[in-house]
């Protein structure tokens, strides 16, 4: 519902309306953008040179490594800080183009105000709680053994947590603060050019992306050097360097909770304005989509800013920082056991497993970079979207950037994980992350034989639709159940034979045991996200198309201009569609490697091995039965929000298309302002409920099982109870999101289909069914699902961080 | 969709279509029934009265309780012949009546030889298969030592799965062929008294029910004894009593093989039928349900009874048999274990432990007759339907019942469960019983909460049809995804506090553990299914109600008559919910108690203790995965199947509206036969994909990582792989029969409280968008939902037989 290509004759357009409310509301700004606004820019400048000069510092005491990782996210940042000049500098069009811009413009960043301020209030009462817990839990045996006592800890962890939330609320920010100025660039620039429009929508894109993996590589490399210089890792008495790694979880966990609300909220904002927009505007009264005439027009445009491009945001920051995170921890207690404990600074010391993860991002951020850039908007200036289909030239930009990251990653592996303890080891984790790149590619091809309309399941459901909406709906859920099924036999097979890739390595433990097989997983996940940057970038190309075309259509532009950001919106559909493909099997690993990390950190915290999690164990059954059904109450929730929401929309739209004729002919203005604060606080009210239910249910189960255990007499029952319930909601909550996904996907795509003429085509009844079909699937691909991808990292992190209370 | 208020004109009704196809298709009859049809009644019955003689004379060389079950199981099929021979005793009405009623029947049975043809002959290769890994298996030690050989094994595991399929079939047949009886007899007296219209479609279920429960009871029994008597248990040098309930798993296996297939071909042929002929007549056509002139209405009442009737009644029978030989299982180990070993016929001896489910299931046979026949309809003659709410006659029905049930149940635990060793353990197992007792109460109350319009979540997602079609969707589906919340808080509360107390009851093995726990489980779910007959009955009621109604609707009987069928079948459907309520929730406790059967018959097999599945292992991780999958691809082709089959039959419905343009006028005669074969055939074709799935994908799975174990070096590994794939299909099929069923009721009750006039009431745009989400729920609640009860205990018996090779 994101996009279509109507474009049915408008009628009589003698009086617009020119003018929109200006809906930022100043009296929510929350204390922090107040204060964030007060500072002198120069002053800000000094501040970060001299940051920067503290960071080079610490990371040059810390490892060579670090130094290489800050330098190359200081060049993305310079880059992306040229990006931004060079989409900024291109033109905003014509008034009534800028004056739609600066409508969404004031309604997201409106809403991000308040959203984020409302998030942030969260974050501190939860970092409250989480300070509590550090005070009265008992140290480590590492810990005791290293100095670092219980205030020590409580504020490294408590540090991290709100490091990682506001990094988090920065990346989501980001996201958007480039999308909203960009949408009208890209509107403009489509009047002149397919091709330069693509390049503008590409480069605001990339701009994001950039920053926001630069920001995940960075916050954890500076938390990571901040903490070994400040404790002393690594001299005598003082901590090893291996115990390091789980010492940033609290970062993770912050990422994680501030990407789930954001996912939640501008998930809810932007399908409950569509579907509300949608079902009264294309079905009710037939006007195409983003027509003036719609009151909820501007809510819907907004929604996809807040939705797509700032919940996006934070949840890729929130991958790659969970997955950087996990796959340190592993590879240093993989270190720890194989005694790996080389000379410092040599290149066969634990800090190789340990930094892979930053390494391998930081090549993602060049490689990338070229991929960006490969994409040239110079070579002509006429309409050639008819000659080359943007897809191509995005694909092609993807290959290049996916060779030059299968090269770069055999360079990493090969720098970074050489060991004279097992010569070869290397080699096999090249083929780990071969395989991880491989995984992502043959998701991305599922993805696109599920929900485009080229292959044989997407069209056989617009064949559905010639049945009524019944069959229709049947058909999707259908498709949706079926579709997963391929996704998850090849995550079992990769992980299956990166474990098996990794255990063959060579590395032993003491007793000789191989022990690579873990880190092989991750090496894995790491391929899978090694053009994290990239991906992003194409991600977040659509929305910015989306909008571009939704100002088009506004404005009232001509054919020609409207075709063109048709097509750059309709592949922009494909790549958001693939994208959460990626985002939910990288989800599926990086959650497993955290599942082994808590199981790590309960031994450490319980003194005793904590290995299995034996599903024969009624309690422990109880407990997965829990996990899953925890996912299906928070899609439940999740569709329910938008339904609701929806509906309020809906009645507010036909109330102002009966109370005001003259919207119709153009003669009355709609009110959009109305629209935009009934989405804004119902999407508000309507996040907290499956939010607060996802971080307390794991907490909740986990005391009751603890006092249960501690009455029939079973110790870890809490701690074993709990990891059941996230593997088990892991499992669930991936086949769930790639139902969602795909059921959605391929129901906008099916309407697509019967768009260009198949069937009926547009205002058949046919394409009635299938519009009731996207509706349905909105809320699917937009909210539920990718609010669960976030959820299923947020339970494997807020385990981790939670884990004291458990025991 | 099953039954409707519809009351609308029907306009001039001249000639009506007064002949019916005859839709038998004697060339398809299978061999088994021809050779059925040639026995001589008296000869058939001089060998029934030998083989009950056999029969109890080797009972009493068994155990006194077994001819306790054998009297009591005989006496009951005797009232069930007495209950045929009442309702057959009952006119069937005019002529019209009696004509439309034979070609239901000659549909309905038609489609039942060749489907029950097709799933005879797969049993039949499937039993070769199993007699083919018996033959090649090594034997376990204790086969070993009681000197059972691999053919005797091989046998006795055939024999039992062969007896397991004919014995469900045979349930499946009954529950068909008193249906298809009833129906006409209750329409017929629906005419003069609602009462008695009641007291025929109570006391043919009830006819069902018992000769289901009682075939199951009565089935295990014989197999118990022969086997006992045969191997010489517990005589000198030859098996353990305790040994003996693993043999009886094939009994299991078969019931829920041919329970699947019925219950999937069934439950496509009903839907698919269904939601076609509502597509067209209903929201193209305009016509009511049910009318004569929709040339798809014959298919769909015979839908109801081979869909409702007889894959219900094969549902059941699996249900039953699969609870008692777990639980005998269970009941075997755990007196193995606290070395109950008491004099043969004192009443402290294992066999108390073993045929406690048999003694429990043997009491619910005679309260639930007595709960039947408390049901009388001769107090009046008149329609007192208004006066009294049939929904109160059953409810004071199963109030009674289970009143007794809990009387017998504390009862038949003193009497069996008594043991020296511990002399309170039997009321701590009473308290079990109670918990599985109201657990079955909290469930229905739960599903009637979620489903009924008297209460919020309905009448919340019938206003939001008032926004369309696309919001009743996704409230619909976020109201099923909720609605799996409470029952699995419950199931997992009824879960613990049942181990807890059989943990406490004073049990303890050799080494003084306590050991009753997941006996405590099994008698928990006892308890659940301690009223199953009378359950059985309330449910059949409700497909020979609706049918009834389409009867009375087709033969055009006066206004009067139709209500009180409407009232009937609205009832009907509350206890038809309900009832999936009841049986997802034993399937759950079930399929748990199976799982530890698995594990302790690996171990035996295996020569080697097998009592963790520890789910931290990549493998056994990515075996949960698959489990889920299947979970969700098996709901997908269950629900596509429906859907493409409801296709062929809207455009075969469309056709003949299109080409016999006098069909509207009732000057033609639809071609009600087209349909019937359409419906059959695709729903024979479309139930061989997804059953084949079932049973070929944990086999397919163990064998894969078994082989990878061997390669590996880890042994068990395909076992334990087996079992996480088990427990986690178990948890995420429950989930999802859950979510699938109580949307479907959810959407259908929304309908029917539209219909009642509120929220613009019949022909309404609300009530359009309430039709799309009742079609959609159909497959949902009655091929897919109620498939997926099967599957879980499939999936555990299929595991049990077929564990010799994953190892």
């Amino acid at each position: 519902m994101d996009d279509d290509m109507e474009s049915g004759s408008l009628g009589p357009f003698l009086e617009r309306p020119r003018t929109f409310p200006n809906m930022r509301s100043k009296s929510n700004t929350p204390l922090i953008f107040r204060m964030l606004r007060k500072i002198n820019v120069r002053l800000l400048f000094v501040l970060l040179l001299l940051g920067f000069t503290a960071i080079f510092y610490v990371g040059a005491s810390t490892s060579p490594i670090i130094v290489f990782v800050f330098s190359v996210c200081i060049i993305s940042f310079l880059l992306s800080i040229y990006l931004t000049k060079w989409v900024l500098s291109k033109d905003e069009g014509p008034p009534e183009m800028a004056e739609i811009s600066d409508a969404i413009r004031d309604g997201a960043e409106g809403y991000f105000r308040t959203q984020y301020g409302t998030i942030s209030k969260m974050a501190l009462l939860l970092a409250l709680v989480i300070l509590g817990i550090y005070l009265f839990r008992s140290p480590t045996p590492q810990q005791e053994s290293s100095g670092i006592g219980r205030l020590t800890s409580a504020f490294i962890t408590v540090a991290a947590f709100l490091l990682g939330a506001l990094c988090s609320g920065v990346a989501g920010y980001v996201g958007m603060w480039v999308s909203v100025r960009a949408n009208v660039r890209v509107s403009s620039a489509a009047r002149r050019s397919a091709r330069e429009a693509l390049q503008i929508a590409v480069r605001a894109g990339g701009f994001s992306a950039l920053v926001v993996v630069g920001m995940a590589v960075i916050g954890v490399a500076i938390l990571y050097a901040t903490f070994y210089v400040w404790l002393g890792v690594d001299s005598p008495g003082s901590m090893k360097v291996t115990d390091l790694p789980l010492l940033l979880v609290g970062y993770g966990f912050g990422a994680s909770f501030v990407a789930l609300f954001a996912q939640l909220g501008g998930g809810i904002y932007t399908k409950a304005a569509d579907v509300g927009a949608d079902l009264v505007g294309k079905v009710e009264q037939g006007i195409p989509e983003d027509d003036p005439r719609n009151p909820a027009v501007i809510a819907d445009l907004v929604g996809d800013n807040v939705g797509d491009c700032a919940a996006r945001g934070a949840d890729l920051f929130e991958s790659i920082a969970a997955e950087i995170i996990s796959a340190m921890i592993l590879g240093a207690s993989m270190a720890e056991r194989c005694k790996i404990e080389g000379e410092f600074r040599s290149l066969s010391n634990p800090s190789g497993f340990i930094l892979f993860p930053l390494v391998v991002h930081s090549f993602d951020l060049i490689v990338s970079s070229v991929g960006i850039f490969s994409i040239r908007g110079t070579r002509d200036s006429g309409v050639i979207a008819a000659i080359e289909d943007p897809m191509t030239i995005l694909q092609r930009g993807y290959s290049v950037t996916i060779i030059l990251a299968v090269l770069t990653f055999g360079l990493s592996t090969r720098w970074m994980l050489y060991t004279e303890q097992a010569p070869s080891a290397w080699f096999n984790f090249a083929l780990c992350g071969l395989v991880g790149i491989m995984t992502a590619y043959i998701f991305v091809w599922i993805t696109q034989y599920y929900t485009d309309y080229k292959h044989e399941p997407v069209r056989t459901l617009a064949l559905s639709s010639s049945t009524g909406h019944g069959t229709n709906i049947i058909a999707g859920i259908s498709l949706g159940l079926e579709s997963t099924a391929l996704p998850v036999l090849v995550i079992s097979v990769s992980i299956v034979s990166a474990f098996w890739l990794g255990q063959t390595s060579g590395l032993v433990d003491e007793a000789g045991n191989p022990t690579g097989g873990l880190f092989g997983t991750a090496v894995a996940t790491m391929g899978m996200l090694s053009t994290a940057a990239y991906v992003l970038t194409m991600d977040m190309f659509g929305p910015i198309a989306d909008n571009a075309g939704g100002i088009v259509e506004m404005s009232q532009q001509p054919e020609s201009v409207r075709e063109i950001t048709d097509v750059l919106d309709a592949v922009g559909n494909t790549t958001k569609a693939t994208t959460k493909g990626f985002a939910i099997g990288s989800a599926a690993l990086a959650s497993f490697l955290l599942f082994s990390a808590y199981m790590d950190e309960v031994a450490a915290f319980a003194h005793q091995p904590f290995k299995q999690v034996d599903i024969a164990i009624p309690e422990v059954f109880v407990g997965g039965l829990l996990g899953s059904m925890l996912i299906f109450l928070f899609s439940g929730w999740a569709c329910a929000a938008v339904g609701r929401t929806a509906q309020e929309v809906v009645n507010e739209v036909r109330r102002q298309f009966i109370e005001r004729p003259g919207i119709m002919d153009y003669k009355e203005k709609p009110d959009y302002g109305r629209c935009v604060a009934i989405v804004a606080s119902a999407s508000l009210r309507e996040m907290i409920k499956p939010g607060a239910l996802a971080i307390i249910s794991p907490i909740a189960v986990g005391l009751v099982f603890r006092i249960l255990g501690y009455y029939t007499g079973h110790p870890l029952l809490g701690a074993k109870v709990v990891a059941a319930m996230l593997m088990f909601a892991t499992v669930s909550g991936i086949l769930m999101a790639l139902f969602l996904n795909t059921a959605g996907g391929a129901w906008d795509n099916a309407k697509k289909y019967i768009e260009t003429g198949a069937l009926g085509g547009k205002g058949s009844d046919c394409h009635k069914a299938a519009i009731t079909g996207d509706t349905v699937g909105d809320p699917f691909k937009d909210t539920a699902g990718p609010s669960l991808h976030v959820l299923i990292k947020m339970l494997a992190t807020i385990t981790l961080v939670m884990a004291p209370i458990f025991l």
